[in-house]
C-alpha cells in the first residue's frame, strides 16, 4: 500500500544551487524517482539513482521532441528497455513538461494512474513503448529504427529529410542476457541501423546478486562482432557521455552501443553497489541519506528547485520551435513533391485507401485443392499495390510461410527502399521488431513463420497485444497436417496458446476463400494483432459467396438439408472441409447436418447473442467440433451435449494424410461420433 | 508420399575401394542419407552432404560409446542441433551398429518407424535429443556438460573418472542465429564448460538464400566474446577437423566452437551452396549426379561397401572394451568409495529413496498467510538433504522465486560440486539446459522465474514434454495478485497456455499444504515435466488433513453444509481462499455450497469417471469457476448450466487487493454470480 503521508515537501531551509546546474538536473531525476517509489512504498530506485546522469544527457543535449506533441512524426524515440526504471521515465517526463503532472507522480503504481509499474505505451504521454519484460525493448527499439530508415528511404529527397531522427534505448544487464536482444543485436548490425543509439547501464548487479555470478561475457567485443560501433564511458561524467553520443552519430553505417559504467543505487550510502537496491523502496531514512550524499536537502520531497525545473522545461520551447521548423519543411515539401507528400499523409494516417480490396482475388469453388498458405500469397500480393505502407516478410520460411511481395526490393544492409525484410531465423526479435515498426507508425508490418514457432516470439505477440498493435503474423503448416517432419513441427496446443492471449485475434481459415477474407479482417483491424492460421497442404475450394460470414467469427457455412439440423458440426481450418464431407455422408444416413465454420472464437464471442443463437441455436445440442488441435476451450461452443474430436497429444510424422487419418481426422470418425 | 520403388540396389559393376577408407566413410553417409531422402520422397539432403565429413571425423575417432548399450552412463554424447538432417545421424546409427536396422531408414518419415523427420529421443536407440527447433539442441548440449561437470565433481576421485565425457553438438547457422543459443552460449563461457565442443556447419546458406541477406555477424569474434576457445577449419580436411578436436579436448577450461566452412549440399552438382539443397530430396538424377561426383557406383542405392561397413561396425568391439574397461573401473571404484558408489547407484537409478519425503514440512490451519512461494520454499529446502540429485536455481529471480538451496554451494566457473544454479535472466536456455541435464541422467533439474516469463521459454518446455522428462519449472507470481509491477508481468493467459501443451503437468496449489503436496506430485513423477504455479500473496493456510485430495488433481475441499449442494465453486490457486470466503457468505444468505479445488486439470481428468463425478456430481448444474486468468477451458468443467469468474484482458498496476477486487475478485461479486 502507498503510503499517503509520504507527501511533497520543500525544503526547511532556503538552498542555494551551486555549481553545475547539470548535476542538480540529474539529481532531480534520481529524487523525484526516488521519492515516487517510496511513496508508493514499490518499486525500483536503483536504475534512475544510477542512469540519471546517462538519461538527463539524452534528454537534455540530444533529444528533439516536444512534449506538447508526444505525437510529432518525426522525434526521436526514447525507450527504456529495462521498464523496471519507470519512476525515471516518469521524472524525465514530468520534468520536461509532458502532460504528467506531480499528483501522476504521487500516485505511481496505483490503481487509475498514468505510473504504472512498468511503462505502458498508449497510456502516458511521451512512453513509446510498453516495456519491462527484458529484452523486448532492444529488438522494439531495433524496429523503430528500421522504420525510420525505410521511411526515410522512401520519403526523404535531398534537401528535405522530413524523416530523420534517432532512437534512443537505455538498456541493463537483463536485456543484454535475454536471447531476444542478442538475435535483434545480430540483425541490427547487419542492417547497418546507423541511427540507433543504444546506452548500456553497466553496473555489474543483477538481482541474485554480483553479474559475477552468471554474466562474465565480454558485451563490447560481443557487439563489435555484431557490427555495432561500441564505445566506453563513465556513467557519471556527462561530457563523456555527450561526447560518446556526438560519436555514435557520427557513426552512421553502425548501430551503436555506449557502455557506460554505473553503479545501481549510486549515492544510496547503503545499498549502492547492491542488488537490494534493484527492486524494493530504499526506505525512507536511506532516501534521506542518499539524498544528502547527493547534495540535495534531505528533508525536501518532490522538490524540483525553480531552476532545475526551468531547465527542463525548455525543452517546451525548445521542442515547439524543432516541430515547427520541421512543418515548415513539410510545407515546402509538399509543394516540391505533392505525390509523395499525399502518400506521406496515408501512411502517416494509418487507414486503408479507398479501394484498396478491390483487386482481391476469388477462387473458384471446385478448382484444385489450394492450401491456404498460398491462397494467404495470393491476398497479400493482391493488396500490396494498394497498401504501400504494407511490408513485412519471415524468419527464415518466407518459400514456406509465402510472405515474399512479388516485385518488390528486399530491405538489406544499407538498402532501405523496399518492402521484403529478412529477419533471419529469429522469430522472438522478428516479434519485437514488428512491434517498434508498428509503434514508429507510417508502415504496416507483417511477419511469418510455422504456427509451431510462435511459441518462440510469444513475449512479442503478448506486448503487441497489450499496446494494441495492429501487427499481423503469418503462422502457416498450421496442424499435424504438415506431415512428415514431425511432431516437433506440429503445432498441437498453439492454437488454444494463441487464442488465450486477450487482445490477438487469431484467424484460421478453412479454404482459399475465407482467406482472403482473413486478411481483410487482419489488415482492417486497428485496435490489435492478428494472427492468421494457414495449412501446408492443399484444401478443397469453397463458393466465395457461401463463405461471407467469415467476417462474423463463425457462420453458418451449410445448412442441414431441410434447415433442420439434427447435428452441428463446428470446425476451423482445414477441418472444416472434412466436417464438410462428413455431412454428406451422414446425409446420406439420414441425419441432417448443419456445418458451420469458426474461423475466430474472439469475432464470434463479440456478435450479439442474437447471432450467436442462430449460429448454434441452444435446441441442438448435438454438436461436434472437430479441430486438429487441443480441445480446450471448445466445450464452450459444444456444450454438455457435444463432443470435440481433438488432439490430446504431441503429433507424428508420417505423410500427412495418414497422421490426419490416424489421429481420427476421418470421415468415417467423424460420423461414428455423431452417431 | 514415399516410393517404395526406390530400393536397396548393389553397383552393377563392381566397385573397388581405392584410396583413403575414410573418404568411402563419409561418402557412405552421404549417400545413404541421400537415399534415405529420395525414398521418403521428403526430407534434408543439404545437412548431411555437408556435413558428412565433420560428423565422421568425430564418430571415428573421437565418440567414445557403445552401440549395443545406448544407455552407458559414461558415453560421449552427439546432439545433432540441427535436427533436419536426421537422415544423416540415423545413418551413423545405422552404420556403427545401433539396433537400427536398413528397414527403418528405408521408412523414414514413415507412421511407426523410428526414423521420423526430426531426431526423437526416446524413439531411437542413441538419439540423444529431440531436435529441430533451432536452438534446442544448442541449449541442450550445454545442460548436458553442466551435469557432465556437476556429476563428475561430485563422484569422480583421484585415478576414478567415472564421469568424464565430452559432449558434441552440431549446429548451423539457424541455431546460431537463434537466442536461446546465445544465451546458452554465453551461459556455458561464463561456466567454462571446457568438455563442450561445438562444430558449426558454416555454409552461408540459410532457406531464404544466402547467409548475406541477414546474417553477417563475425561468429568466431562473438563467441570469443562469450569465453570460448574458437578455431576455423575446412570441413572437408579430414586430419584438419580431428586436429582441431583434438586441441579443442586440451582446453579445459573454455568451451569449443569449431568453425567448418562448409558447402550445403556437397557434390551435387546442381544444388551445392543453394537453398534447393536445404529440405527437399534431390531428384532420383541428381542423387545419381552427385553420387558419381562423390566418386560413388551412381546406379547403387542403400549401398554400403563391405570395407566401410566393417570399419563402421568396429566402434561395436570398440565401445564394448570402453564401456567394460568403464565398468571394471566403476567396481574397483565401488571398494574404495562404497558410499560413493551407492550415491552414484542412486543418482543414476531415478528413484527418490525411501522416506525421501519423511521431512516435508505441514503447515498449520489458521496460521499467519502464507505465499506459496513461500510453502515451495520450505518444501524444497526440506525434501533437499533427501535428494541429492535435486539441483537448480532461477533465472536471475532466486529471491522471488524461493528457489534457494539453503546450506548448499553455489554452481559457478569451475565449481560445480554445488547444486545452486545461477541462469541469469535467460529463461529460455534455462528452459533448454534443464532439458540437457535430465536427458543425461543422474540429477533431477528444476528453475525458476515468474509464471509470465514462461512464455520466454515454451519451446523448451514442449520439448520436455514430448521427451518425457522429469523437469520441475517453479512459476512465481501467478496471477493479477503480483500487484503493483502492473500488466507486464501479471500472468492472465499463461495458465491456460500451459495447460494446453500435452504431457506438461500444470499444478496451482490453493495454499501452503497443497503446495507440498504439490512438490510432491512434481518429484514423484517420472513421465514428464511438472509445472508449479505459485503465488506472490500470502494465501490463508488450510488443514493439512483437508487436502489429501490435492493427488488427485481436484477433489472437495469442504463440502455444502448437509453435504447437498446448491451450487459447486470451483476454483484453483489464490482463489480457493476466496471460494471458501465465499460458501461462509453463501451459507449465511442460505445457499449450500461445495468447494472443489481443481489444482490440476490433467490429474484430475485421468481419475477414473466415478470419482470425477462424486466431485462434480453431474446433478449439480449450478457451478461457478473463479480463477484469476483467462476462461478458456473452464466450460468443459462448469457445463452449459455454469459460469466463470475470469479475466479476459490484461491486468493493470496497484496494489494486489485493489486489482483483485476491480477485478471481481471479490466475495461480493462471487455471491452476486451464484446469485
Amino acid at each position: 500500500m502507498s503510503n499517503v503521508e509520504y507527501q511533497p515537501k520543500a525544503p526547511a531551509e532556503p538552498v542555494e544551487i551551486h555549481g553545475d546546474l547539470n548535476r542538480w538536473c540529474a539529481n532531480a531525476i534520481r529524487t523525484l524517482a526516488i521519492d515516487t517509489v517510496q511513496r508508493a512504498n514499490s518499486g525500483h530506485p536503483g536504475l534512475p539513482l544510477g542512469t540519471a546522469d546517462i538519461a538527463y544527457v539524452v534528454w537534455d543535449r540530444f533529444l528533439h521532441h516536444n512534449p506538447a506533441d508526444p505525437t510529432w512524426p518525426n522525434r526521436d524515440r526514447f525507450v527504456l528497455s529495462a521498464g523496471h526504471g519507470s519512476a525515471m521515465l516518469y521524472a524525465l517526463l514530468h520534468l520536461t513538461g509532458y502532460d504528467l503532472p506531480l499528483d501522476e507522480l504521487l500516485n505511481f503504481r496505483q490503481w487509475g494512474s498514468r505510473t504504472p509499474g512498468h511503462p505502458e505505451y498508449g497510456l502516458t504521454p511521451g512512453v513509446e513503448a510498453t516495456t519491462g519484460p527484458l529484452g523486448q525493448g532492444f529488438g522494439t527499439g531495433v524496429g523503430m529504427a528500421l522504420a525510420e530508415a525505410m521511411l526515410a528511404a522512401r520519403f526523404n529527397r535531398p534537401g528535405f529529410p522530413i524523416v530523420d531522427h534517432y532512437t534512443y534505448v537505455l538498456v541493463s544487464d537483463g536485456d543484454l542476457m535475454e536471447g531476444v536482444a542478442s538475435e535483434a543485436a545480430s540483425l541490427a548490425g547487419h542492417l547497418g541501423l546507423g541511427k540507433l543509439i543504444y546506452l548500456y547501464d553497466d553496473n555489474h548487479i543483477s538481482i541474485e546478486g554480483n553479474t559475477d555470478i552468471t554474466f562474465t561475457e565480454d558485451v563490447a567485443a560481443r557487439f563489435r562482432a555484431y557490427g555495432w560501433h561500441v564505445q566506453k564511458v563513465d556513467g557519471y561524467d556527462q561530457p563523456a557521455i555527450a561526447e560518446a553520443i556526438r560519436l555514435a552519430q557520427t557513426e552512421t553505417t553502425r548501430p551503436s552501443l555506449i557502455v557506460a559504467r554505473t553503479h545501481i543505487g549510486y549515492g544510496s550510502p547503503h545499498k549502492q553497489d547492491s542488488a537490494a537496491a534493484h527492486g524494493s523502496p530504499l526506505g525512507e531514512e536511506e532516501v534521506r541519506l542518499t539524498k544528502e550524499a547527493l547534495g540535495w536537502p534531505g528533508d525536501a520531497r518532490f522538490w524540483v528547485p525553480d531552476a532545475v525545473l526551468e531547465h527542463f522545461r525548455q525543452a517546451l520551447d525548445r521542442g515547439a520551435k524543432e516541430q515547427e521548423a520541421w512543418g515548415a519543411l513539410l510545407e515546402r515539401y509538399r509543394r516540391s513533391f505533392p505525390d509523395l507528400a499525399e502518400a506521406w499523409d496515408a501512411a502517416m494516417s494509418g487507414e486503408l485507401p479507398a479501394g484498396w480490396d478491390e483487386n482481391l482475388p476469388t477462387f473458384d469453388a471446385g478448382g484444385k485443392p489450394l492450401a491456404t498458405r498460398k491462397a494467404s500469397e495470393a491476398a497479400l500480393n493482391a493488396a500490396a499495390p494498394y497498401l504501400p505502407t504494407l511490408v513485412g516478410g519471415s524468419a527464415d520460411l518466407s518459400v514456406s510461410n509465402n510472405t515474399f511481395l512479388k516485385g518488390y526490393a528486399d530491405v538489406n544492409t544499407g538498402a532501405f527502399a523496399g518492402r521484403n525484410l529478412h529477419f533471419g531465423v529469429r522469430e522472438h526479435s522478428m516479434g519485437a521488431v514488428l512491434n517498434g515498426m508498428a509503434l514508429h507508425g507510417g508502415l504496416r508490418p507483417y511477419g511469418g513463420t510455422f504456427l509451431v514457432f510462435s511459441d518462440y516470439m510469444r513475449p512479442s505477440i503478448r506486448l503487441a497485444a497489450m499496446m494494441h498493435l495492429p501487427v499481423i503474423y503469418v503462422f502457416t503448416h498450421d496442424s499435424i497436417g504438415l506431415g512428415e517432419d514431425g511432431p516437433t513441427h506440429q503445432p498441437v496446443e498453439h492454437l488454444a496458446a494463441l487464442r488465450a492471449i486477450p487482445n490477438l485475434w487469431v484467424v484460421r481459415p478453412a479454404e482459399a476463400n475465407e482467406t482472403v477474407l482473413a486478411w481483410k479482417i487482419a489488415l482492417e483491424r486497428k485496435e490489435g494483432p492478428t494472427a492468421l492460421i494457414l495449412t501446408r497442404q492443399g484444401l478443397p475450394i469453397l463458393d466465395a459467396d457461401a463463405v461471407h460470414g467469415a467476417a462474423r467469427g463463425g457462420y453458418v457455412l451449410a445448412d442441414a438439408e431441410g434447415g433442420t439440423a439434427d447435428v452441428i458440426l463446428l470446425a476451423s481450418g482445414s477441418e472444416v472441409s472434412l466436417a464438410m464431407e462428413a455431412r454428406e455422408a451422414l446425409a446420406g444416413q439420414g441425419i441432417a447436418a448443419r456445418v458451420v465454420s469458426m474461423i475466430s472464437w474472439k469475432l464470434f464471442d463479440a456478435q450479439p447473442k442474437t447471432y450467436r443463437d442462430a449460429v448454434l441455436p441452444p435446441t441442438v445440442t448435438a454438436r461436434l467440433a472437430i479441430e486438429a488441435g487441443v480441445s480446450q476451450g471448445w466445450h464452450k461452443y459444444v456444450g454438455d451435449g457435444g463432443d470435440v474430436i481433438s488432439i490430446e497429444r504431441f503429433g507424428a510424422s508420417a505423410p500427412y494424410r495418414t497422421v490426419m487419418r490416424k489421429y481420427g481426422f476421418s470421415v468415417e470418425n467423424v460420423v461414428r461420433h455423431v452417431r
